[in-house]
């Protein structure tokens, strides 16, 4: 099954001149997107990982699924204001202003495996933020970054350098 | 195993008065989140469901799980703005103001059968204009509304009369 072939482009979209690839009919398809988490699963199967982080709000979506079929737990990295108790914050720099990400203080536990999802990796801003907040305040065996798209040419990945990094597709 | 002791209380959160029920700690341990997935899959395993439909942002979690685990795809109804290509909105009340929810225009195709989910069942105006969404602009088999948390006080359930709903936990 040819899963790129659910991805379709979306020409300037959110502004014009970017190029916008919309995963959502990759999701919506039942088989297609039963082979994309099988893939992954099948790449982490051998690894004992216990908890797949996911980040707001689309990196939930592959997180969860990806989770569930390794039987590990999933935790969610959110915008500043969503996650109930104590949390850890992160600021980071987006475009346009900044934005932060959060995660409950008390989400992880030492020495956990762990993925971190997210859809895109672009300029690697947001991953960055989310790693600050995994690598500061919890001791884990971060096992590698999981995408589903990487834009090459904004070069996220050279800002992810000591760590490993799995993008399903590239464009 | 006893799921429901992973859901935690927390006082006073969002506002003052207000018990909050967290299940992130349910998400991130991987037995139980097997668990609940696997009971709900088990639930609708002769359904032939073609798509769940998750609710942003929490309610992703759980419908792209159920997804996997029942071979179906998932689709999003996200706040506005958010989705790439011509979308469906529809405004609905809170509390104080109002927001919209929107559906990307080719989500779904005529005849399949569909689980809509969201983490919490309150008052039900989130999930009555997911529904409205739904049923205005494609002509589906709706299947259920599934809901991780139904808060039976307020009453959400007399607003989705006709339908068929489904709770995994009471409060």
């Amino acid at each position: 099954m040819n899963i790129e072939s659910y991805i379709r482009t979306i020409p300037d979209f959110p502004q014009p001149g970017v190029t916008f690839r919309d995963f959502t009919p990759l999701l919506a398809h039942g088989p297609a997107f039963k082979a994309l988490v099988d893939q992954l699963s099948a790449r982490y199967a051998e690894k004992s990982i216990d908890v797949v982080v996911g980040i707001e709000a689309r990196g939930f979506v592959l997180a969860s699924a990806l989770a569930y079929a390794l039987g590990a737990g999933t935790v969610l990295i959110r915008k500043a204001g969503k996650l109930p108790h104590q949390t850890h914050a992160q600021e980071y720099e987006l475009e346009y202003g900044s934005s932060v990400l959060e995660i409950s203080c008390d989400a992880l536990q030492a020495g956990q495996r762990v993925l971190v999802v997210d859809d895109v990796l672009a300029t690697g801003g947001t991953v960055g933020a989310a790693i600050k907040l995994l690598q500061e305040h919890f001791s884990l065996a971060l096992e590698e970054l999981v995408f589903l798209i990487e834009l090459d040419d904004l070069k996220g990945r050279e800002k992810l350098s000591g760590l490993s990094v799995h993008s399903v597709f590239h464009y």
